[in-house]
């Protein structure tokens, strides 16, 4: 299984609209990609804080798709990565850093 | 909910034993944590790729604790904090970045 991470850097001048992205984008993502084989999930994080309370976090908002593989979450996103793409300046202004990954443990 | 990510970053020079890490680090995390109140899950990654196939990924490895709440998983974590962190050389020679994040979005 792998677990595809977008990350949104907490960086100086960085633009988040929470309400268009939990609303609006998010939503749109989940229906476009949740009907293609090999899905199994997906969850969105606000980020609170580093280790210590208080201290900024990395990271502004995270983004996690969980597919049986790659080659079932590329299926998934190309066919509608333009629409996806295209609607990501309506809530950020932010260049995501994007990883594949390996589940190793899953509980 | 909260998720706490631990992120190790694949930066050079970084040491990361996978070996040690699913085989003997984690499971003593998931036993000393999991008994604890708020506990909803673990999930833990190795770093694929970037965006695109074959460029390095920004995380070598990544873990994510679910939790009801912040204090909960403090609550789980502290008294445990010093054997944690004690064997962490044993796998990484890496200073993972920590984040808190509030949970949006879990399907």
């Amino acid at each position: 299984m792998v677990r595809v991470s977008i990350l949104y850097p907490n960086t100086p001048g960085a633009r988040f609209d929470f309400r268009h992205y939990v609303a609006t984008h998010m939503p749109m993502s989940i229906r476009l990609l949740s009907v293609h084989a090999g899905f199994r999930g997906v969850s969105v994080e606000r980020g609170l804080s580093g280790a210590t309370a208080g201290s900024p976090p990395a990271f502004i908002a995270t983004c996690h798709f969980l597919f049986d593989s790659a080659e079932d979450f590329l299926a998934a996103f190309l066919p509608h990565a333009e629409v996806l793409r295209g609607d990501m300046p309506n809530y950020t202004n932010i260049d995501p850093v994007i990883q594949f990954n390996q589940v190793l443990i899953a509980q």
